[in-house]
């Protein structure tokens, strides 16, 4: 099929030509269709997406993104270029004086929160150089240790990132505000006005993952990224694997093109960045992340992929169990995530007010602020009437979380086949730093939440009583059919 | 204090003078306050109790027991010989139509129950030599492989074991009666008339384990620990520990008194028996089971001793998860129950409606034969008039395995803490028979079940939450006081 993007003007929906937006980058897109339709808002794939790379993403606003998981290539497999989108319409809101005191309530408990300035003023990466060395961040493809390899931060830090940040805006409304804009690059790296302030996700990854501690390269991987659409979690770890293969000489300049990848080479890791989000050289062996450019290589590769499932991870170390982010079982969510390696996934009790916040398209920061599930249940309340209990919104979450492991289980994906590496979870443990002697306890995580769940020991399959107390009953009657009950 | 026993007499409680009785055997005890007290039933314990032996038990009926942990040793430790109890009270009945309908109902069930007429016939020894072979026995102190071993159990066939039964009896009224009593020995071993059929886990004991074949050595062996007061699991395991430490020169004729304790020397382990129910020579070394035994002994003794937390296991190989007994998960169960090391232990949800029916004082056999908590709830309302669902049952159970849990905790007893031999679960497996290759997938057990019980993966402790739920508000506020909640 022709490239096409779906553009819905006030609920009509309608697919359009994009053969001239394809090859555009997603700046590029955007700015397309947002002029071309007045207060359009646009998601889109870049380069990338097109040519299918499996750590492509979808992006909006220069740098918001569906990161995980290569969805870029999901829309690209379609050839679906943008999603536009524009209407008058209202939200209708069922109490709105409910909804004013909410407001007024949860707006003086967020400004009073600890890490709501800090979100506000320098964004998410104001711990990249504190995470760098507390084993917060893995460091140098989950290898190395940062107060030993990395010792110097100082070029990591909150000031440095938001040195050249010219305005702070956020979602709709929200008191917290943590995205920033750039001014354009005037040093090294010359990139454009609008870029937006990198994450700490990203952060990390072209940061402590490839022993790089100089931030405007990490600007310029950021905006590359953003740019072609690449997710840069995963993009940032293929590009530290490749340090490490470089290292041990199981690829040489004769495979990079010349580049010496060398750990900490930050133009090294920009340059290949480019090339990765080009698919060229090099690049396109690894645009696939870390275990297909293993598969690719060979040469005993495999055994510095860092991944679960496929998946690069998200950059917080579970043996770390990084206090107040997402709290225990982090190696197990990891493994067991529907989509595993999200830092943002969630597996067991512990998670299902999280996945019901995050699938309630609330906000999971705003939720370490608030007593996250009560806050979904009362503005539920009081913007359709529904009234919920926590409890119920829990049993969503846990809801959600079946059926996201339903779908993988009927494609033939039993999370409990997955390997885990060695390095996320200590074995061997790491013998310096703040994780010296740290081996998590994944396999106790991983069964004591299957049993939380209900989900069995073997196949992870969810019991029927269990289906049938979420209501899932069309599923129950799919997975347990009636001739192995009676067995 | 002076030795007595307790005399109820029609619910009126008196405590008596027993010096007469001390240092007798079971059997005398009890005919002697049956005689004495006209129609009373009497437990009682035998000199192995009064001389508080960690394997001792409290018997009644000639052999039928409390046999685990030690409950022996309890009572003598109180100087507390016997129970007496005599009484002419109905038992009154909520619905006695009712009870006539589930009676017909129930009964027609058990009558054609394939286990039934086994059970009755030849009691539970009846797969001994089956057993002994398809790796439900656990074989030489758990360290070896029937088929190899001990080729030949012919001699532990159930016509053997039965061949000189007289009667067969059972509890009040119960269509299976699965108990025997024996003619006088006439052969190489004397035991008195009315010694009991052995029970599988003492033919197991003093058979496979013991590498016998022997069947009037394993009775004799059997009315040794009745007539004395010992636990038949816990005294045939620690007389083939013992054999053990013979083969490895670990003890040898000096410390057996020239008894020559070599693997199937049922002569041997005859007398080796007698000696440890009267705390004599070696005998009173084992007499507080193995790991006490191997404290005594040193010189690697431990390496041989196969108990957890210091019990000696049920003679079930949990690698096998014997079908139709107890089901999964064996080998948690070995580990987690209160009572460690109980065949009839209980651990994690399927095995609630087991201890409520244990509790209940309904039989574990009947309950492989019908719907064993539909048969509790059924019978529960017709008799008490108490309507409680089959849900309810299994709250019961699930409030009965957190409380004798709790307990422990109490104590300091955190089940996780307790190591399991690697004989039990097959680490390293062995490498012939039945069982080859197989590793029991423990941990995954334990966690799951700790999971699915919302116990904590590290401390053992119920949540706060799960408490509640059972209505153990009292132990929720001991175990989770106001100050930690604020934390």
């Amino acid at each position: 099929p022709k490239p096409a993007y779906l553009f819905v003007d006030n609920g009509k929906a309608e697919l359009r030509d994009a053969t001239r937006l394809w090859g555009k980058s997603t700046y590029e897109t955007e700015d397309t269709l947002e002029s071309e339709h007045g207060g359009a808002k646009v998601i889109s794939i870049g380069p990338a997406g097109e040519k299918l790379s499996l750590i492509s993403c979808i992006i909006t606003q220069r740098g918001s993104a569906a990161g995980r998981s290569g969805l870029g290539a999901v829309m690209g497999s379609k050839k679906l270029k943008a999603v536009a989108v524009r209407g008058e319409g209202k939200v209708p809101v069922a109490d709105i004086a409910a909804v004013e005191k909410l407001r007024k309530e949860y707006l003086s408990i967020i400004n009073q929160a600890p890490a709501r300035n800090g979100l506000h003023n320098f964004g998410t990466c104001s711990h990249t150089d504190a995470s760098a060395h507390s084993g917060d961040s893995p460091v140098k493809n989950w290898g190395g240790v940062g107060v030993v390899e990395l010792p110097d931060v100082s070029g990591l830090s909150k000031e440095i990132f938001n040195a050249n940040v010219t305005n702070r805006h956020g979602c709709w409304h929200c008191p917290v505000a943590c995205r920033g804009s750039l001014k354009e690059g005037v040093g090294e790296y010359k990139y454009p006005a609008g870029t937006k302030r990198v994450e700490y996700e990203t952060a990390a990854a072209f940061g402590a993952m490839c022993l790089n501690n100089n931030a405007e390269a990490i600007i310029m991987a950021s905006h590359i990224c953003n740019y072609y659409g690449i997710d840069t979690i995963s993009a940032g770890t293929v590009i530290a694997f490749a340090m490490e293969l470089y290292e041990h000489g199981i690829i040489t300049k004769k495979d990079t093109g010349d580049i010496d990848l060398k750990w900490g080479n930050y133009k090294a890791m920009v340059a290949m960045t480019e090339k990765l989000a080009r698919r060229e050289g090099l690049g396109d062996v690894l645009a696939d992340g870390v275990k297909k450019a293993a598969e690719r290589i060979g040469k005993g590769a495999g055994e510095f992929a860092v991944h679960i499932g496929g998946q690069e991870l998200g950059l917080h170390d579970p043996k770390g169990d990084f206090p107040g982010f997402a709290g225990q079982p982090t190696s197990a969510k990891n493994m067991m995530d529907a989509a595993p390696g999200r830092h943002t996934g969630g597996f067991g009790p512990s998670h299902f007010g999280w996945l019901a916040i995050n699938a309630a398209g609330l906000c999971l920061h705003i939720n370490t602020m608030v007593d996250g599930t009560k806050y979904a249940a009362d503005f539920l309340a009081a913007v359709t009437g529904w009234q919920r209990s926590v409890g119920e919104i829990l049993k969503c979450g846990e809801r959600i979380e079946n059926i996201r492991h339903l779908f993988n289980l009927r494609e033939g994906d039993n999370p409990l086949e997955r390997k885990v590496h060695g390095r996320i979870t200590g074995q061997p443990p790491q013998t310096e730093g703040p994780l010296a002697g740290v081996t998590a306890d994944l396999l106790e995580q991983v069964y004591w939440n299957l049993g939380a769940l209900d989900w069995d020991r073997v196949t992870a399959k969810p019991s029927r009583k269990k289906l049938l107390e979420l209501g899932l009953n069309d599923i129950a009657e799919e997975l347990w059919p009636p001739q192995i009950n009676k067995a």
